[in-house]
Order: C-alpha cells, then sequence, then structure tokens
C-alpha cells in the first residue's frame, strides 16, 4: 500500500492533474472514477496503472480484481484524496499511455474545434461528436487540452471511441482536402437549415469568447450560422455544435442506422 | 462604504448564495459581473440594491453612474471577494427581486424541465430556449431551483427574458391542455426526426440521472428520442434539449422569422 505522498506514482498524477506541457511530457493522461476507468478498461487502453483505496465501491472493487496484466495499487485514501481532481473521487483513479486512435481513410464527418477553451464545453462536444459518430475530432493549436481532467469528465468516455487529434492547421488543411469545409458563424451565411449538408464534411466550430481564427476562415467553403430570437445574443459553443451535427445527421437520414 | 462583514446587506448576500429555501425566503436571488448586472438593468427588473467595489472595470463603473432610483453602494474589496460565488467577481453584484415575468395567454412552445439537477445543464437549457424563442420554462418540484447563482450564470440572461416558473404538476397539468405533449425519452418512441412536431407543444426533457418522473410519463402524448451512435450511452440532457428545441423550430419554420 503507498503510504507516502512522495511515491513516484503520485507525483506522477500530480503532474497530470496539471498542464497540458506536463501531459505531453510524460505521454499520459489520468481518469479518475468507476465509469471512466470501465471505459479505458473495456476500450482496451493502454493503462499504466490503477490506483484504488478502501471506499472504492464493491462495483469497483470487481472491476480491478478480473483485471490481468494491469499494475493494480492500494493507496492510502487521504493520499488518493488530496491527489484527486474531482470532490468524489470514487477511490479509483488510472493513469493511462497517450494512445492516438486513427482517422478512417476516407472520413465524411470530421469536425474541427477552434478556439474551445471552456473544458466543459469542450468534453460537452466530444461526447456529443462520439454519440453522432463523427469520424474524427482534429484540435487546432488555441484549443483546450482535450485530455485534461475536467475535458475527460465531460467528454463521458467518448477519448476511448473518438479519434481526437492535436494538429497545426496546416495538417487539418491536408486531411481536409476532398472535403466539404463548413463554419459555423454567430450570424451571418446560410441558415443550417436550408444549406445542403449531405456531402462529406469538415464542421469548423469557433470558440466561446472569440469565435473561429483566420485560419478556419481562409479554410471554409461554406459559412452557416443557426437564427436565434431577437431576445438573446448567442447559442453555448457546445450547443450550437450539437445542433448542427444532428442536423447533418438529418439531412444524411444517417440516423436510422442507429439501434433505437 | 461598508467595511464590516456583520452589514446586513452581505448578510442578505451570503444567505442568497446558499440554499433554495433562503432565496424562497427573502423573494430575492442575486447575479454577479457586469454582463448579468447590465441585463438586469436592461431588462427593467426590481433591484433591491447594487453592490461594487473598487476592482470594477470602467464599463461596469460608467453602467452605475447612469442609474437613478436604485441603491448602489461601494464595499471593501476583500468583503465583496468573500461572499463572492465566482472565482472573479468583477467587482459588482446586485440583489433581485423575485418577479416573474408572465406566460403568454396562448403559448404554443412550453418547455418543463424534470429532475434536471446540474446546475450547468438547467442555466445552459434556459438559454437555449430563450434563443428559441420557446414561450416559457415550468419547473416541476424535483427540479434544481432556477435562481440559484450558477444556473444564473450558464443562463447568461435568459433569466430576465424568459418567464422560468416552478409548478406542481397538478399546475403544469393545467397548463398543457391545448398543447401536444412531447416526452424525450434516451430510447423508445418515434425518431425525433419522423416525428411531427409542428403542433402547439410541451416538450418535457428528463434529468441527468433518472430521466423524467413517472408525473411526466403520465402526462405525455408522445414519446420521441434522438438516434445516436450504438459506441455511446447518451447525450448530455442539455444538448438532447437543444436538439430537440431546433428541431421543432426547423419544423415549423420559425427561423425565417429570427434576426439573419
Amino acid at each position: 500500500m503507498i503510504t507516502s505522498p512522495q511515491n513516484p506514482k503520485l507525483k506522477l498524477i500530480r503532474a497530470l492533474q496539471g498542464r497540458a506541457k506536463a501531459r505531453r511530457k510524460e505521454k499520459a493522461f489520468l481518469v479518475e472514477g468507476v465509469r471512466l476507468v470501465e471505459e479505458a478498461i473495456a476500450a482496451k487502453w493502454s493503462i499504466r496503472f490503477i490506483l484504488y483505496d478502501r471506499t472504492l465501491s464493491e462495483r469497483g472493487q470487481k472491476l480491478l480484481k478480473k483485471l490481468r496484466g494491469i499494475e493494480v495499487e492500494e493507496v492510502d485514501a487521504a493520499l488518493l484524496k488530496a491527489v484527486s481532481d474531482t470532490e468524489n473521487s470514487q477511490g479509483v483513479l488510472a493513469v493511462l499511455n497517450d494512445s492516438q486512435l486513427l482517422i478512417p481513410d476516407t472520413p465524411d464527418f470530421l469536425l474541427i474545434l477552434d478556439q474551445i477553451r471552456d473544458p466543459g464545453n469542450l468534453g460537452t462536444l466530444l461526447r456529443t461528436a462520439a454519440a453522432g459518430g463523427v469520424d474524427a475530432v482534429l484540435l487546432p493549436p488555441k484549443t483546450a487540452d482535450a485530455f485534461a481532467p475536467k475535458v475527460l469528465r465531460a467528454g463521458m468516455g467518448a477519448h476511448f471511441r473518438l479519434p481526437i487529434i492535436s494538429m497545426t492547421w496546416e495538417e487539418i488543411r491536408t486531411q481536409v482536402t476532398d472535403l466539404t469545409v463548413l463554419l459555423a458563424e454567430v450570424e451571418g451565411g446560410v441558415n443550417y437549415t436550408e444549406a445542403s449538408l449531405k456531402h462529406a464534411c469538415a464542421l469548423i466550430i469557433g470558440g466561446e469568447a472569440d469565435g473561429a481564427s483566420k485560419f478556419a476562415q481562409a479554410l471554409a467553403h461554406t459559412k452557416i450560422h443557426i437564427p436565434i430570437s431577437e431576445k438573446t445574443e448567442s447559442l453555448n459553443a457546445a450547443i450550437a455544435g450539437a445542433i448542427l451535427i444532428f442536423e447533418i445527421l438529418r439531412q444524411r437520414g444517417v440516423q436510422k442506422n442507429f439501434p433505437a
């Protein structure tokens, strides 16, 4: 049992809770709570190690007992609580290796999240993209780190099912050559319900504060907007993204292939 | 200038930051930050008083100087920070009187938020409802208090434009007699893109954890669901609500009346 705050595993966890830089250096990230650990296991994600404490639920204990070939270690409950990012850590966390899912060869739906800085919005957009069967999410430089703890929580497991890839705008440009690039604007462009959204596309959603960058503007073929009541100023970025993702699915009729 | 933590205005603010019960007893709620205070003023909301400190921005100072007939008082900055609910209080908060906007006589779009407990989701749903031109939002007993500080923040001013009314299920029943009651389900019912959503309706969105209550089930005429990829379990409640609200608007064609 780990009982020292100086334990190297706990030191690593404290680093991974912090800045994106530390996660990039360690080539790892972490998830907390039974549900996310369960999702990582179910996805056969590369797990560096799992720590738990005596407060872990019976369901969680059972989950860990079934594991083979993964390092699982008990920690003093106060120590685990101290390195946890959540109010209720559920007594379990896992350190996972970076391990990128691949973009399909001929994607027909990419999502580009540009200057999205709120971790809750970013995580919710990833969750919604996974639910919509989006092929991959591309993150240009000014967007928040998708593997920060709050983004992982809001993502509800999307990180294990959806390729989420940080890229320069140059790299993004080479990814979207065969796609119609749609840019969501707060105003201007085509009313999204009147735009033709059936073609293979890359949809760019801009950030809460600054909208989309000049790089996004330059890449876009078609600008679309969601008309809203004159009484309000704007939609939340995750809400706008979801409305557009599901309008694309509706126009394509692909939801018929989803389970009812 | 207020310099004592025992000042009755600060005591009131501490109470209003807390539980719904305190807000109900005082028949008041509070908003923080320049933007929400500005929205309250623009909506001619009944303002009990405004407190500010020396950290308030120039824009905020100007706003307060223009006010007539509203009590505005300076507070020691450390004291205002101490009673603030936000990390960055912007040096201004307002205590507002409960003052309910009225449901239109013949509403054609009511939103009922059932067992929504996450304040961020509730606020985002209110913001989205206002953006969608929903006539009123009805909150049955098991839903979070719409006037809690976090809900107000996520609402981004929706509270000043949209009737938001707590009701018993009996009262809700009398409100929806002339409406088609639609209930969003995680599965089952009609695919929402194939449902006819043009009629005057009340849309019920269930909560994150427990879905919709048995009262909602009993009231519903039509159950609808949003098909999602088999790779994911569910959509966030605010996201599901937004997709349905905007599909209703799309089918009705009302977005043509919104400013472009």
